[in-house]
């Protein structure tokens, strides 16, 4: 870091519907990511209505506490769009129409077969003397760039498409010119768990925490498919390479069984590299899960490689008449027990004519638990050329969770059976 | 409306991880929405950080220009919360701790196993002078309401369960006395549509738009699924119902063969209750959409009593020895084609011995397009009791785009044919 002050931005979100909650605002939250990574972090936001007023008095407040001030939202065709004017006033700065914009717009229109230049998109047109400005390749609205004693104020348009697009393709350089020393970049690392609770996850790394270095800071992000663990550092790109590979080998001694297939994130894409090196076939069975297992499976292009298909077995007599599970066994055990797991496994393989198969069956609830078999219990089973490995579990949560933690249980079973080898 | 001015609210959301988004802040926009069907609009919102001088810039602003104020955020128990003291500060109260808040905190701790209460928590039940303490049946931080110069100052936690239990609970209540005669609630209507493009809608919707009360507005809300009709209005209950009924009377003149089964807004249900009525049994076979028809119809609780499963044919070999589709037809027509659909349909209805059976093949992308058949093509049939019905569409969009439309369209023919009878 040099001597310098480290520069600080605020963000202006400009929107009725934000307000009224109609939308959520996503454009504060990605210009944050965006700018902290950038390393000029984000101190303040406002949300504020199409009204000229509001959009003043946050700028002037924002121009007392930030180096930098993104104004997104509010540059469109319509009389409900203020911040341009709104803006100029403020600052003090006539707005003139820039030729090269109307060139611009006209060519937008002919090209929908438009000759006459609506008056209306004309105000779009208008740039505050001495502003620069930022092509929009996606939308008619250019973002504009302006210096005021000492501040750097830019405009974005609100959809959100064209402002991350004008931000990455121009702001973001200008930017980093503009502020150079005054930068410190905000980096991360993500390790991806999935198998063990966010609770026990804490305790495994508390008992190592003494021996991360001090520059870097943990969050756990737990969702329904693992919790993922998100190392920071606010440094140079150097620096903060060499305290992520420490924070990360230092967190590895304690969390690398359960990142097992999960170095991209998404336990489905493992399966995949898995099964395509030992060029497998794969077919699922499905009850609790529904299909959603073979969604998530085909939900990456290119599964016809080594995914044949899959049975939902909804009802038992799918699982007795199609799967081949011996109905005896089904009624002495329950349609929700490892025989009956095991049994979908080896059968959909078998009907399928594929290496592997996989079986799940559980109750998601909300209605259907017993005393001994409660809402959330699922078997699931890996049948690979024949051999079947199964496992248990009983998940908490609603019907969704029930089943999201059940079809990624089965897809870990998976992974691992496939790692251990035969 | 009375002659009294109309309340207005803003909102200030605490937390650093909003400002450097890490996390979206979703509290702001379900505020909005709660504030304005309650009659309280919200006019400014704030994001600051764990900053209590940022905290206190926020709120001296927002008293200037609104009736109520909601800071959500920093009421936890660790020295990065403080929302507490720097809003007590502000309005020139004491804290004090509260003994009825000391005991329940102790309580709490002990359900827990830990006799001694924490000293960090006792800031939690510390309480500005004068404030009414709302209570949160879901954590250990209350809410807090005080009165200041006119103005209400309300203090949620910003874990968003807590939050809006507090909200729903106890505050609501609390304000619709508070600001009685000056509440002006915003009401919604949604009509759902399925089948018609946006443009489309919207300009069936403008032939008959001067037929409107002038008091309502309307809003599409697209989706993959379909495109929603918001038609809004700002006034008593009793007044928006009559506009809502007939603005819903004028819109329906136009857009109601699309809302066929969306009453309530996902066609699963509307499916659901044309199986139910007929005491059908389905059965679905689905190649492109691979387990998302089977799973959207599974998300539905009691879903068991009609569906009896379904067949994930990805691999032609499937659709041919398992569904009983004809190769040599599969071959001259290719996979994608009326007649394997129909063929697919009418499979798995035989194979799972069901009423009705569900078919769909097409092209998800992003490979496997052809001139004539591109990414996006995609056929679905439906047999009931042996009679095929089939239709085909290009989608646009991704694979998840396509893959959701067609779900989507072939639940649409499966309800319209259950709908138009055998």
């Amino acid at each position: 870091m040099s001597g310098n002050k480290q520069a600080d931005a605020a963000v202006i979100v400009v929107g009725e519907e934000l307000l009224s909650g109609e939308t959520t605002d996503t454009n504060g939250s990605w210009l944050g990511r965006r700018l902290a990574a950038l390393g000029v972090p984000v101190v303040r936001r406002w949300i504020v209505g199409d009204d000229a007023e509001a959009i003043q008095a946050a700028l002037s407040a924002a121009l007392r506490i930030a180096d930098l001030i993104i104004v997104t939202g509010g540059l469109g065709p319509t009389r409900d769009d203020l911040t341009r004017p709104a803006v100029a006033d403020l600052l003090g700065l006539d707005l003139q129409p820039d030729p090269n914009i109307v060139d611009d717009l006209r060519e937008r229109f002919r090209a929908r077969g438009i000759s006459d230049l609506p008056t209306n998109n004309l105000s779009q047109a208008e740039v505050p003397r001495g502003a620069q400005v930022l092509a929009n390749k996606l939308g008619s609205a250019p973002g504009l760039l302006m210096e005021h004693e000492g501040r750097s104020v830019a405009l974005l348009p609100g959809v959100p498409r064209e402002m991350r697009g004008i931000f990455d393709d121009v702001l973001a350089d200008v930017l980093r010119d503009r502020f150079e020393d005054r930068l410190v970049p905000l980096v991360h690392r993500t390790l991806y768990t999935t198998g063990i609770a966010e609770s026990v996850l804490g305790e495994r790394v508390d008992e190592v925490r003494a021996g991360l270095p001090e520059e870097v800071d943990l969050a756990f992000l737990p969702g329904l498919r693992g919790v993922s663990i998100r190392i920071s550092i606010r440094s140079s790109a150097d620096v903060s390479a060499k305290f992520l590979d420490e924070a990360q080998a230092v967190l590895d001694s304690v969390v690398a069984p359960y990142r097992i297939g999960m170095e991209k994130g998404d336990l489905v894409e493992a399966v995949a590299d898995a099964l395509t090196n030992e060029s497998y076939t794969l077919a699922v069975a499905e009850s609790c899960t529904g299909g959603l297992i073979a969604k998530r499976i085909t939900d990456f292009p290119g599964s016809s490689t080594y995914f044949r298909g899959g049975v939902v077995a909804y009802a038992d007599q799918i699982k007795i008449e199609l799967l081949g599970v011996d109905e005896a066994v089904l009624v002495e055990n329950g349609a929700v027990s490892e025989v009956v797991a095991a049994g979908m496994a080896r059968g959909v393989a078998d009907l399928l004519n594929t290496d592997v198969g996989v079986g799940i069956t559980g109750i998601a609830g909300p209605e259907g638990g017993t005393p001994e078999k409660p809402v959330g219990t699922v078997w699931y089973a890996v049948s690979v050329k024949g051999a079947v490995r199964a496992s248990h579990r009983v998940f908490s949560g609603d019907r969704e969770a029930v089943r999201e933690r059940a079809s990624q249980a089965a897809l870990r079973l998976l992974y691992q059976t496939l790692a251990d080898g035969p």
